[in-house]
């Protein structure tokens, strides 16, 4: 586990996946940095490693992680995402393990070391309550718990499973956070994980697919602030 | 094949896969800035996705490629090298199954069309003559011949070699031009290649892993031009 | 290309995929053994690996494919699918490159060279023209021509499309046979095609999917033998 | 855990990998049959997939598992390893996340709930104690501990390795077997790794390159036994 960055609860995360980039992110970007620091609520951006530049030279508050990175070292590789890289660009952080760029074990926990060394936090993506146990042995910062075992049954992210899912993972490792994502598509969803106990959120299409990203993104970041004071 | 960028020959391609980023990349890319200018001779550089923008920025006559990208649209798909991105951080085209990254059939035909769309001229690695043949009916604008199938044999690369792969792939289209990667280690290989006959060539060992890069960088591409000079 | 297995046309192939297996499987190749008698039509048929040996040793005419394999040599490879193995095991050819075990060039080439090595006959999918022409150039035995690029187009290998993916084929390698694969749903669609045109077709969920699917098999059997005797 | 197959201690892998297969393949079985009721010690062997239905009934101790599977479903899905058809083909267990096919985590997870359903037990590859611990929350049957952190410092699979694998795994499910892969090249090393208190052990090349492998292989399966008797 990376120690130099400490991100305090409640933060959310904006997943740009490959729907935004180049001034269209920037745009959104500053405007997370304000709302941001509007509601005190630290926000962690993922957009495509050709932004992270750009983005980390313009905005102040938010913080930018890579999508992905390779777990290699200097030197051969070509194609690859090299830790060292992302963070001489201005990341501070990575996700690894997505649904939509899983890793292999070995990959995954030898990544994760990687981070740490270069001086990466680590937002790691579980499956389901199993996966998010076995994961914790590696130590990230942060484990998002995506409960696709739940999906379809009408129980996503309600209380019981946002304090299953935090329980199983800080029984391993005290020390990681848990980012609940839950489909999240507007500021209600986020209200009602936050209240459910969940330190944080986030989404991709809540954000991406709205009309008025902006507009959604002040919407959600002030649901985080509020439920947050109503539960602390 | 992307026709808005014409690269006249001879030209080079410097590869620093994931020896070389950040700073220390800006620096080396500045030089062969200079350099090309210097020489008249072309220079495509193939940084980590996350120095793109950074480097099309400060420098202006080097050719800024990815070295990968996937052939997936705008949207879902965390992890990926979206077109679109890399051409807005200023990449001007992309490299596409190298050894190291090798794609299958149905995607490498996919990202170059999407190239084509997009505006990205591209480089496509070819570990054979058959293979050569094969790619050059998507048409992209760059073949690189890595001849493994003479590794070992002596005749790496030889004036019967160039002229074998590069009528190969003309007989196909002949509009795409041939770039004759062959372990160039020092401006004397770099000197042989293109009086063998080759319109380009290109190296990552030769530069990253020379003692001092910027000074093997302007021996190499001054071997380029004077070989050049003395067979056209 | 592999000379030792000579199929005359028309011939047929059916893909089990992950549909069929044991028991089962047996006995419907047992029924295309009898069918391919009947009618005088070769079949081919894509097992599960680990139904190969006892399909090859309780049939006589129906010729059993590999579903894949990898041009890796004898030693080391847990977990691949090993040329010399399913040759031992009673295979006397393989299929590469379907869309669901996607290949990169270099491997497809290393497959099919390893393939007439060993001695097993190649059937190679192309999901285009382009890819088709890309894939002559290595020569197997048979491409699959699937016309992905007219879905929804309402022209699925009509003649036209048998025609035209045919000459490019033959163009480069006129040895090479080419199946037109074309979301074959019933007896009707096989008589379509081969009226068409096409040397052979084939499908999966026209049999695997079908109520009684020796039933089916037998109708589009005879279809082949119709269609194919009322154009020859 | 699949509960169907107990494996009682001493046991011990021979995994051939792509080494050994067809008729060479079941010379060998056929003698870990022999060898395996001399010694009263059990033998796992892993063929490649085109063998398992001739080793399984060829052969009446030796359990037949398959080197990998895939976590699908039965339908679609080419090219792929169907845990119902190598269990009908006669497998008893599979192995999974071995070095040279590692799996990703979400994989993993369902392969082994895949196997437990069907009825075929598991044997997974870890590569050090977190991985193994890691695993150890998807409860397989049996893991590999694969010390490949120990790698060149002398301390390959002593005793103090033995207890702490163990012992880390042990601790998240008692009920998981482990067996100590440690490049074990001869009878010498076998010996050792059973006194050090390992429950089970195993090798590939130690037989797969031996001048004698049935020779080996009973000298082995011999020190097996005696290292036990010794110690338990």
């Amino acid at each position: 586990m990376y120690t130099g960055l400490t991100i305090e609860p409640p933060f959310f995360e904006i997943g740009p996946k490959a729907f935004m980039y180049g001034e269209r992110m920037l745009q959104l970007a500053k405007v997370a940095d304000e709302v941001s620091v509007r509601y005190d609520v630290r926000i962690i951006l993922t957009p495509q490693p050709s932004d992270i530049y750009l983005l980390a030279k313009e905005t102040k508050r938010v913080l930018i992680f890579a999508q992905h990175m390779d777990p290699l070292p200097v030197g051969r590789g070509l194609g690859s995402i090299l830790p060292e890289a992302i963070k001489a660009a201005g990341a501070v952080g990575v996700m690894l393990n997505h649904a939509e760029k899983p890793m292999t074990i070995a990959n995954l926990y030898q990544a994760i070391k990687r981070a740490d060394k270069v001086g990466l936090a680590t937002i790691v993506c579980a499956d389901s309550i199993k996966e998010a146990e076995a994961i914790a042995h590696f130590s990230p910062n942060i484990i998002v718990a995506e409960p696709t075992e739940l999906i379809g049954t009408g129980q996503t992210s309600n209380e019981e499973y946002v304090i299953a899912t935090t329980s199983a993972i800080k029984k391993i490792n005290s020390r990681i956070q848990v980012l609940q994502a839950a489909g999240i598509k507007n500021e209600q969803d986020v209200y009602k994980v936050i209240k459910a106990g969940a330190d944080a959120t986030g989404t991709t299409s809540g954000i991406m697919k709205a009309e008025n990203p902006e507009a959604m993104l002040d919407k959600m970041i002030r649901a985080v602030r509020m439920a947050w004071d109503e539960t602390h």
